[in-house]
């Protein structure tokens, strides 16, 4: 396994692989890897001649008081993964913005809502970092997880927006054996708060059987079993235009997030 | 030479070359072409093995009450010039974005002057189509003329920025042999109007070429020559930070946009 931390590197080595017609696969992540980001990987390996995968720390995308600061991170543990997942290239750049960068990527609409509200200004520097982080990568594939539902669907619009020859690849999300997401913040949780984060995957699960077709119903009483300090959203919407519905009369996903102490999680789960 | 309406089999095509390792070129026009264009296909044919020209007038770049629907257009005559040029591809979409388009492509600082003053949104919907195309095209160079000169530096910017493996070249803005800089848009002249459109020339020729060290003495000289309806602006700007000067002790590029009746023209020169 490669491990670069150059751009300009990183960039001619692509151009290499792709005039040889070698096809380039990419997980972008932000470290401190777990399964989820591994069955990624595995995904990403079977559709591509050289698998490269990022961690980078994106500043662009947390607000002002958010966890930018004690986003776990584990660089030694995190390129072993790597390298028994079977990664090509790991690229670990120490910045991706030079001091002069003046260039945002916003995606209208699918980012108004759900995080997007409770986070200004993410899904612009999600977009942002990935656009650029696929102009240097330049791969044919690309795996992003369910457990980000939302920023699957903006990386999606934007793929397709910007005409890239990027195939954008769903995986789904998963988890730990007692139901948790599996997340990197899930390290910041206490073994109190852990327990009351399994009530996250729980009210998504009575809302998936709940019997009533009413989204309101649902939510309802999804939102009773909920043992957050604060809920930042609880919705049902349409899986493509993230709009939220009122009937549940065909496909349809139920997101959260919730606050569990000073921990932000997300999940969600297909209706 | 091709000649390619839809996006996508473009984007095949160039893919294909691409996987080959034969690089692309690309000249990205509005139509309506004139000796300028010629000399940037001409530019990029020398550095490529296909050379792709896209004729497309974007509408994102035009504001509300703009020349959007009094654009020139010729196609059979820009076919002609494209072929005698030796384009390989001539790309013509009907449209370039889907009705769902969500995807805008800002550059900030760059655009906060100039051009960017006076047609508001302007730059955002060039970045946004240029980005487009580069994502449909996969082009290893793209030429683009200095006419456009707040153009190029936005374009070379986003280019960095977006980390795109694509070398934007520069073209010297081509004069007709009355100074007129060529543009499609002089065509909307009368003859008095063409007369008059001179002074813009000469003006910028007698900026260049003044003795003070001051930028504001050399405007206001410039100015009392032009022969405008209305001045957008007449600046003398650092090249690279397109911020105004005061006092001329280096590199500096003076640009111009000013009304001739109803045509907006731009025209600049190196000081």
């Amino acid at each position: 396994m490669n491990t670069i931390r150059c751009s300009n590197t990183l960039r001619d080595m692509m151009s290499e692989h792709k005039r040889h017609g070698r096809s380039v696969g990419f997980v972008p992540t932000m470290g401190f890897l777990h399964k989820g980001h591994l069955s990624l990987m595995k995904r990403a390996k079977a559709h591509c001649d050289h698998l490269v995968v990022s961690i980078y720390v994106n500043p662009l995308q947390f607000g002002a008081g958010e966890d930018l600061d004690r986003y776990p991170s584990d660089p030694e543990g995190d390129a072993e993964k790597c390298e028994s997942a079977g990664v090509d290239t790991l690229f670990c750049p120490k910045t991706l913005f030079a001091d002069s960068h003046a260039t945002t990527v916003s995606v209208a609409g699918l980012t108004a809502g759900l995080c997007g509200a409770s986070r200004p200004g993410h899904f612009d520097g999600l977009a942002t970092v990935v656009a650029r982080l696929f102009g240097i990568v330049q791969p044919d594939i690309a795996v992003f997880g369910e457990k980000d539902f939302q920023q699957l669907a903006v990386i999606r619009r934007m793929t397709k927006d910007l005409g890239m020859a990027i195939n954008i690849m769903g995986a789904p999300l998963i988890r730990d054996t007692d139901g948790l997401a599996l997340s990197s913040r899930n390290t910041n949780l206490d073994p109190l708060e852990h327990q009351r984060a399994l009530s996250l995957h729980q009210a998504l699960q009575f809302i998936q059987t709940h019997p009533s077709p009413s989204a309101k119903e649902r939510i309802q009483a999804g939102m009773a079993l909920l043992q957050a300090d604060r809920v930042d959203y609880l919705q049902i919407v349409n899986p493509v235009s993230l709009q939220p519905i009122q009937q549940i009369d065909g496909p349809a996903r139920v997101l959260v997030a919730a606050w569990i102490g000073n921990t932000r999680l997300i999940d969600n789960m297909a209706i």
